[in-house]
């Protein structure tokens, strides 16, 4: 690592830029909503259209913007000294959130596709979509019977870390590949008539289109920010996480 | 990092994984022709739908596997030592062949739009492709000015190189998501009449979604071993490239 002037001015301090990522995360999380509620008719929960646009938002907000915070909760350097319990619980906590929007948004599309007779499952969005979805209960439960339970063997903690760690960024990037296959496809559905065809780039079609870049922007930046050296953990190479765990009294 | 024997025994080496990888990129390779050929009807050069077939070939080849072979060049030991130049001009040349084999599918599908008076640019999967492929286009041009170049200066090179490897691993990220949204979009435009209808997964669809599923896998995989902290040269921290470079005579 080189230390010229230049290269040290521009490392970004990791906090100003999580407050960038906030915004974005809100921004994209606005976006998906006013998509639902201006073009594609609001919110219900009768099984009509109006269901299904619970699917979107529910899926931005849980698996990119709810799942991007508890990925990141490790980078903060408040978390790097002290306790580690509640740091492990507010990952697990946020993670568990993300994953039951995930769910509440899986149930919409469901309750939407059977009170219309369509099939469920077929497209390459839907398989993506819920593979990524049951990657994320196994990562979610392997880490809490790893990570949160007391009795897990201190080998089992250092062989499962970075699986743990991969996985992590790996069902982001499926998250994101997911959202964008899924906004594609909807505008396909939603604008075939006349006047709105898809082809013809209405203002819909350009709002919808803004907000799939900028959840991958979102979800890029998030893999970036977990990649970087200067970020991480500075003692991970100490020997704690190979130490048995304190007796629990 | 733990040393018990556990975590020791699953440290894969990098070169039986790359035969691996390249295996899976050959199954991607030969999935998407076999989808074009089999069930799209061929290829073409005269503008028709078998001339669109070249899209998915040549961007599936071009941007995920020959992509993710020149971005793993540095992973090999071989290039740890010894001269740097030949991988330079390895890892240049490589991505130079994925960004023509990117041209040629971007040609493919405009040629057979233009042909068909099918708008451009109108789609989710277009904006964010378009995006990938012109974001490559500036990588590899600032790659080839800052690191094959030998006049430039020391501290660019190492003000710019974490930049370069940023982009690498997105770029190849954005690819991914584009290939996954066009194969969706493209079984959406496809599978409509009547028996073959998508949301009935005809074994063309079975096929095609599963073709995205292995491009996902592989993609994953190449910025898996990217992120992996064991397979990088361990020599980043010389002051190697913080030094001015040699004089040429």
């Amino acid at each position: 690592r080189c230390h010229h002037p230049i290269v040290k001015m521009l490392d970004l301090p990791f906090l100003p830029f999580c407050v960038l990522l906030g915004g974005l995360g809100f921004v994209c999380v606005a976006f998906v909503s006013a998509w639902c509620q201006h073009w594609r008719g609001g919110f219900a929960l009768d099984g009509s259209a109006q269901t299904f646009n619970w699917h979107p938002v529910l899926m931005v907000t849980g698996m990119v913007v709810l799942y991007g915070a508890a990925a990141l909760v490790y980078r903060l350097p408040a978390t790097w000294s002290g306790p580690k319990l509640p740091w492990k619980v507010l990952h697990g906590a946020l993670a568990l959130a993300a994953f039951a929007l995930a769910v509440l948004g899986l149930a919409a599309v469901f309750r939407f596709h059977n009170e219309h007779k369509t099939p469920n499952m077929y497209s390459l969005h839907s398989w993506l979509g819920l593979a990524t979805v049951l990657l994320f209960s196994c990562q979610w439960l392997a880490g809490f019977c790893t990570f949160l339970l007391p009795w897990a063997p201190a080998w089992l903690r250092a062989l499962y870390k970075p699986v743990h760690v991969f996985f992590g960024s790996t069902i982001l990037l499926l998250s994101v590949a997911s959202c964008v296959s899924g906004i594609n496809e909807k505008l396909f559905f939603s604008l075939k008539n006349g006047t709105t065809e898809y082809n013809r780039l209405p203002a819909e079609a350009v709002f919808a289109n803004t907000l799939g870049l900028l959840i991958l922007l979102f979800g890029v930046l998030v893999l970036g920010a977990l990649a970087r050296p200067s970020w991480k953990r500075p003692d991970t190479d100490s020997p704690e996480s190979c130490q048995v765990p304190a007796p629990l009294r």
